[in-house]
């Protein structure tokens, strides 16, 4: 059953399930749970939601991903990014803490859900191509900073707001003289032991001498460590009652069954920034799905990923869950705990679901600055500036588009930052196009090959002007051919044949053969032959359908080399009459 | 003075000047004077401006571009499509009719100078190349349609209004009870005799055996008789008593020196819809003085005649005028009546000067109705659907991009029209540039040249494939190659060595970078060898700036052949072992 298995992955790799891949999966799952529990409570305050929210985002989506999905080891859930992003988005909408803010959370993930599974039946995965890396590691850095600041107000235990650095670090500034300094004390150790977890327990234990499994495991379970002694002391010390807020209560059931709001005017609002969170949600879980797949040989297929993907939206639509993709960190974790299938994803889901029934009264009293720490020292991760260096080597323009995106995204939202990084990278593109590398190339001696004339020591003839053009002809520089070969023909007195080698013409739009024939046009005035070397066959194909290749003032040659034999030599004799 | 002459083309020109140049600019200036008169107030009319705006804005705009501008032949002045533009924008900041609304256009025709100056000192003319031909094309047609159409209300002498071909059907037939019969006889009959006038009278006078240059007078005089026949009947019959709308009492005056309203609300409000009327007078203009000059073996300087419009623009801002450009009817005539230099500008300007202060008494009753026939005959000569046919056959994507086009400028404005068709066709190149073409190619036998695989009967060898990528490589296709690369050599089981020949790579940007390193990873850890070849020196220069050169698994060939010498023959013996 090739043709239904494509859309159910599961059936190829469920048939071959023994059991040392469950035990494996098993494994895998039990460590994947432990870190995803204070994880999933930490991200959905990043988002706005009540506590449970992050629970139930992480069941069903996982379930329905293991279902559809094409990556072995992709974790599905809430993320930093995406939850950010729902912030911005469901905040424009609607208050926080509000019935309608949830609701509104339901509407997100479903038309994001919608988007993904569409984009996926339309086969239009290519369209995630339009978000350049150095875009996304821009975007990625500057919100990761977005995202470290907006969970200040967390650990300063003060009311603040706002989508942007100024706005939050002006809203900070001002309610800082709020600050509760227990929440501050508590905020503040929990996040240097979770940074010294992440960098030096590691590496500690290994001087022990602790087995690596181990070692895996209790650097793992440093949140948990942070979520269990913050909440005894808030508990033990009746810290609540001196303003240390809290998470409360968390109902203490399986994922409900919720209906997103669907009226127009909701649907209207949201869906722009459902579009956005899609994308971007569908780039950071293509990008670790392939990173980690190419680790095994395997392949990953981005059509099917979108409909995964869309599954897991869906899913969390109905589930009292909100927006969900592949994250890094759980993705990463779970490939290098040994997930070998997408079952260890379902077990996963199944730790879960025994969390959220028995686990939740136990969080009551857990402080919000511990899940505001665990969620710095997450995202300080994904800060990197070194592709500011890195771009600047190699680009310029690489560049402008990631300082663009960063500046843009810091200073007037997550939206409008990746709308701008994104705009820029194709206007840069297209300005570089405009200007096309024309090469005026001549025969490299003993060889059949031509190169420029300035940067090899070639044969040249006079009479003869061959130039390469080194893009497609199209539209935005339709015109600068036309000035380029009569500024050329125009210099040179004795030229006779001017041929245009094709070699790097990808395309000839409408536009740039209007200009080819306006060149065909004047060289014809001017008794020059024009002539093309090195068409290839699809841009061929097209050109027939035209007058140009009948009206050609000279001809076309299979190779350069033909067109130098024929015209080249030919021509030498000529010369000396 | 190279330098100082490269802004002032006239110190070229000027110099050179004799009374045989001076007799023809005399001739060509007349013929194009007397052409001039009806349609400056007919476009002026169009605008939604008193009459005298069409005649002023063509005296210090010519003279100025006399001045500054690259082009022997063109005359600058008020054209159809830019006066439609220009009641469309002033349109919504102001009332036709009032102060406020002159005021507004004197701004628009600064906004509109200034800009074109900007780009011209800035070296932007590339900028105009984004309106590809099929979109002009287009937009042309379309804004023929809509003119005449608009005209239509002046015909019928009812009062409607709208500015879409819906809009505009809906008004004149909501209003089509109030026609003035009169009006309407006039209207018709002008349009007539100016229809006949333009595909008769020539082939006629010809059959006659009248000179030539009388015959062309004649012809360009057919405005002017129906000018001077319809208002000489509305005086004598006193017709404007009943019910025809005439042009009425005109100031007998020069240009006077005006202000363009500068409030920033006013200001803001037309800034866009000005640099759109720059960037859509450039492209005319520069079309028509392209074509021309190439008629004489002629050059212009896209970016100087910027300036040339630029100071025209600013010069029609403080007299009187609104926005300018070069039209094609005035300067073909101009050019036709054999204008040598700029100076027949000069001339011209000279004849509507006396025209403005000697004859506006006499045009007191013209009646709009022919103004209007004019304008409809004259832009009728813009539509021009073979476009559709030509796009058609050549490229779907053209094609499309006229349809859209066509539709939106009829349907939604013309703003939203060319807003639309830039828009579609830059995403359709970048749809095209996505998915691009990759061919495997071999040796065509008996050469150094290598083609398709598929199309050309080539040598290959099984332990090496070369792709030939025919596309530049930046992020709208990065991963395109990733998936392609790893698909065809997971497929082919006894592959050694992969060639991806660089001949049609133009570009190289810092996302496909990283996706040539991890193709190259991926290869290594396979035990297959990655090279390149026929790499330009612009890429190469790239790349060496990158890691990829030093970690490339595998060599950098200067020709495919070599590649081929190097991987192909010394893998066969190999293949036996």
């Amino acid at each position: 059953m090739p043709s239904f298995g494509r859309y159910l992955p599961i059936l190829d790799w469920g048939r071959r399930y023994d059991r040392q891949a469950l035990a494996n999966d098993l494994i895998a799952a039990l460590i994947v749970t432990i870190m995803l529990i204070p994880q999933s409570l930490a991200y959905a305050l990043l988002a706005g939601l009540p506590p449970e929210a992050g629970i139930y985002a992480s069941i069903a989506p996982i379930l329905l991903y293991a279902i559809f999905g094409t990556s072995r080891a992709l974790a599905v859930g809430p993320v930093a990014v995406v939850s950010l992003l729902t912030a911005t988005a469901v905040g424009q909408v609607a208050e926080q803490g509000t019935a309608g803010y949830a609701v509104a959370a339901l509407t997100l993930a479903l038309l994001s859900g919608g988007f993904l599974m569409l984009m996926g039946l339309l086969r239009l995965g290519f369209l995630a191509n339009f978000l350049s890396h150095p875009v996304i590691a821009g975007f990625i850095t500057a919100s990761g900073i977005l995202i470290a600041t907006s969970q200040l107000k967390h650990i300063l235990g003060v009311g603040a707001h706002g989508h942007t650095l100024p706005e939050m670090l002006v809203s900070i500034l001002a309610h800082l003289n709020e600050t509760n300094w227990i929440t501050l004390f508590i905020g503040g150790a929990a996040t240097a032991f979770l940074f010294w977890v992440r960098k030096n327990l590691r590496p500690a234990l290994g001087r022990l001498g602790t087995p690596a499994l181990l070692a895996d495991f209790l650097t793992k379970a440093g949140p948990v460590a942070a979520v269990v002694t913050t909440t005894v002391a808030v508990w033990a010390f009746g810290l609540a009652d001196r303003g240390v807020n809290i998470v409360g209560s968390v109902p203490q059931s399986l994922p409900p069954l919720t209906m997103p709001g669907l009226s127009s005017e909701l649907l209207g609002a949201l869906l722009l920034p459902a579009i956005l969170i899609s994308i971007i949600g569908f780039v950071e879980s293509v990008s670790v799905a392939q990173t980690l797949a190419a680790k095994k040989r395997q392949r990953i297929d981005p059509d099917q990923e979108l409909i995964g993907l869309g599954a897991a939206n869906l899913g969390a639509a109905f589930t009292g869950g909100y927006p969900v993709t592949g994250g890094f960190a759980r993705s990463v974790v779970n490939f290098d705990a040994g997930a070998e299938t997408p079952a260890a994803g379902a077990f996963t889901a199944l730790g879960l679901a025994i969390a959220a029934v028995a686990l939740t009264p136990l969080v009551h009293y857990l402080p919000n600055a511990t899940l505001a720490a665990t969620i710095i020292v997450a995202v300080l991760g994904l800060v990197d500036l070194s592709i500011l260096k890195k771009t600047w080597g190699y680009s310029r323009a690489d560049f402008v588009a990631v300082v663009t995106t960063i500046l843009f995204t810091l200073g007037m939202g997550v939206e409008v930052g990746v709308a701008s990084g994104v705009a820029l990278s194709v206007l840069l593109h297209l300005y570089k196009t405009s200007r096309p590398h024309v090469a005026e190339v001549g025969l490299v001696p003993g060889t059949q090959h031509f190169r420029n004339v300035n940067r090899h020591k070639v044969h040249t003839c006079p009479e003869l002007v061959t130039l390469r053009v080194d893009e497609s002809l199209y539209f935005v520089n339709a015109r600068f051919l036309e000035d380029l070969v009569q500024k050329r023909v125009t210099e040179g007195c004795a030229i006779r044949n001017v041929v245009l080698m094709f070699s790097a013409v990808n395309e000839v739009d409408y536009s740039a053969l209007e200009s080819l024939e306006a060149i065909n046009h004047r060289l014809r005035d001017m008794g020059v032959g024009l002539h093309l070397s090195e068409v290839k066959g699809p841009v061929m194909d097209r050109l027939r359908r035209s007058h140009l290749v009948d009206d050609l003032n000279g001809r076309i040659f299979l190779s350069q080399y033909d067109a130098w034999e024929a015209l080249a030599r030919s021509n030498v004799p000529r010369a000396a009459e």
